[in-house]
């Protein structure tokens, strides 16, 4: 071709990548980008402007999902496509790779795909950036690819209260970024992230090609007790919430002890106190709650202990105890097709890489449930997550855009074409 | 006097008290009036009207207490007062009666006494509402008094940031309560104010005499964990600063439970968790607590034992703990004289009465360390406090009001002069 196209070299993506982390910079290295904010409006606005410079025709659905789509078949813009992407929001203080590396990533192979389409392509390729993945300040999380994969209404997403008292639809729209554009119909999803684990790095391996997720329960319970006076009210009257939900988090620790090492995860993250005042014995505490196992049967049997221990901090009188909601998140297989897939194209780049369950949510997560998916990690050292430490290697991070690229223009040409949903 | 006079009548008081309590009242009867928040603006308006209604003229010191004066004597308007008063700012959401009713009391008391003063009155006489009682919004509590009797410095009070990042100049400036107007010299001090306990209540009497103040310690503590996923960090790697902090939590609430009954209180009313993002591990939280007893040494071993507890909890490794703060409230006499006077007071008007500490800490506590001071309680249904179901019935209110204004009325006459403070 005589126009040289844009530039997708290494270099190209590390100085996109070293820009991109600018928006939203934190004191520590990382990044604050909750979604929705004015840093992400920002990140998004850039990602907008990367799509346009790169040919990537920019759509943005009503839930803020955005789409940088390429027309690689002959069909129209109906056609289905493969979307690769992740997520550009962030936990308040959090790391500058998590969701933005597989955002940019999945950008950098779809524009790669379309410079350079393979021979008989099937199927349209879009960037994605889903809405509001990390749920720290609207929860749930993974808003935005539930929307799409039909689990949550964009109505209810729209209308959920941010912790400031914000809708999601009020944000978005002072971002800028509650679009009106049709979401692309998908064919199949590709997704890269750091691995939020030592398996990777412990191993020295280059990917990881995810075979399943860890279920979840998560839980919202509230503590209900009575508020007094801390200084003129004696014990034997009090009915401190703050001292049930203590018990709580106690409890949620002590069910994940019970079990063997690295079998079941449980923290509460959150708790919000009223009224959270110094000389004031707390009212009430709602506490959001998780537990999280590889195996079924391991989180049922902690959900049951959990209950069991939460039903005796209620039965020992002081205060109250409500399980709000028990949501389960089950685990499930990514499709065996992807998997061999991924470690197919690994091989052909000499990628030394092994196949492992994922143990946090991630959207594709949601996409596999309605299309054939590939999940994809890299290395992410000593495992450090939501946390301004975080840290992958340039060379790492290239390895997975050059295994991203590969995997993507195999789906384009059909790789995944009519693998079912297990 | 060819004029009435204004209207000082036990149906004035109870209409005038039932229209206060109608500003920033709650939806459960109670009040959010927290310290120079709108709420607290506008009952501090009502009550400058009211000063000026009933020919009380009004001070405004820098850090917003106001004072209603009168001139009862032949001496200037720098002459000595009595003050009289209470708080009228309130815990975010919390009973009518706290503070508020002894701020309309002392000035149905101070309008009473100008009204008919005793012959050869001694000293001028002032209602007060002094600023920040609560420390709800503001830390720490009895920030307005302290200030008056010179334990804190206006610009430390004006300098120090809300929970809502706002500071008290900010505040005060906001609601037009930053003034510029002298504090009067005070010779001596009343305050009445609900129990906040079940003494009177349950023993039936009228009044209470305070005769000294519980003993307190009140803590800042810090726990530090490190953040990272709840979903995707395997347990042995966590240093979750909730689990830390729901340690201290029970911790003080086991050191509490270590004496007899009703012997040490303790709690934690305040913490703040940092990200407090539900999947996120916290990496930081701060709590304030406090330890109460009547007794030195009770409150000494208290705080001997908790702060072993503590180094137990940070010697476990997940996590460390910094005691920031404990601050030491000593518990110290009201003077003997007023102790007396009041006593002689209820006698007189036929009031059952008794003497007993205060658990809970009043303004009156800072000012008794600078002048003689008597403090008065009265009734409250079950020792309901800092809720809104706080409940003290119209007869008991209007008994502490006239013994609150035939004290005065003693006082203005000289009958606590040159008693030093003990």
């Amino acid at each position: 071709m005589a126009d040289p196209g844009p530039d997708l070299s290494d270099a190209a993506f590390l100085a996109d990548f070293a820009e991109l982390s600018e928006i939203g910079v934190t004191a520590g290295g990382g990044v604050d980008r909750e979604a929705a904010t004015p840093a992400d409006g920002r990140a998004r606005d850039w990602l907008r402007a990367w799509f346009d410079d790169h040919g990537l025709h920019c759509r943005v659905d009503a839930v803020g999902n955005m789409y940088g789509c390429a027309r690689t078949t002959g069909g129209g813009p109906e056609a289905p496509y493969v979307l690769v992407g992740s997520h550009l929001d962030s936990q308040p203080t959090s790391g500058r790779f998590d969701g933005a590396y597989g955002v940019l990533a999945g950008a950098y192979a779809v524009a790669a795909v379309l410079a350079d389409p393979p021979g008989g392509a099937r199927y349209n390729v879009a960037a994605v950036n889903w809405f509001n993945e990390e749920g720290s300040r609207f929860y749930p999380s993974l808003m935005g690819s539930a929307v799409f994969a039909g689990k949550l209404s964009a109505d209810d997403a729209l209308d959920s209260f941010g912790k400031d008292g914000v809708t999601v639809r009020e944000a978005l729209n002072a971002i800028g970024f509650h679009g009106a554009d049709a979401a692309p119909q998908a064919s199949c999803y590709a997704e890269i992230h750091i691995e939020q684990g030592r398996s990777l790095i412990d191993e020295g391996l280059d990917v990881g090609v995810v075979t399943k997720n860890w279920t979840a329960y998560k839980y919202t319970i509230t503590v209900h007790g009575e508020q007094s006076h801390t200084g003129a009210t004696h014990m034997r009257y009090r009915r401190d919430a703050l001292v049930g939900a203590s018990q709580v988090v106690l409890a949620v620790r002590a069910v994940a002890a019970e079990f063997g090492p690295d079998t079941v995860l449980g923290s509460v993250g959150r708790m919000t106190i009223e009224p959270n005042s110094p000389v004031v014995v707390p009212a009430r505490v709602r506490l959001i709650a998780d537990l999280r196992a590889l195996r079924a049967d391991d989180l049922e049997a902690a959900h049951q202990s959990l209950m069991a221990r939460v039903a005796e901090i209620g039965n020992d009188g002081e205060v109250s105890v409500d399980i709000e909601s028990a949501a389960l998140r089950p685990s499930s297989s990514y499709q065996d097709s992807g998997i061999a897939l991924a470690g197919a194209v690994a091989d052909d780049l000499g990628l030394t890489w092994c196949e492992l369950p994922t143990m946090a949510g991630h959207d594709s997560v949601n996409l596999k449930d309605v299309v054939p998916t590939v999940m994809l990690f890299v290395p992410s050292v000593d495992g450090i997550s939501h946390n301004e430490r975080e840290f992958t290697s340039d060379e790492q991070m290239l390895a997975g855009v050059h295994m991203l690229t590969a995997t993507t223009r195999r789906m384009v040409a059909g790789a995944l074409e009519a693998a079912p949903a297990t």
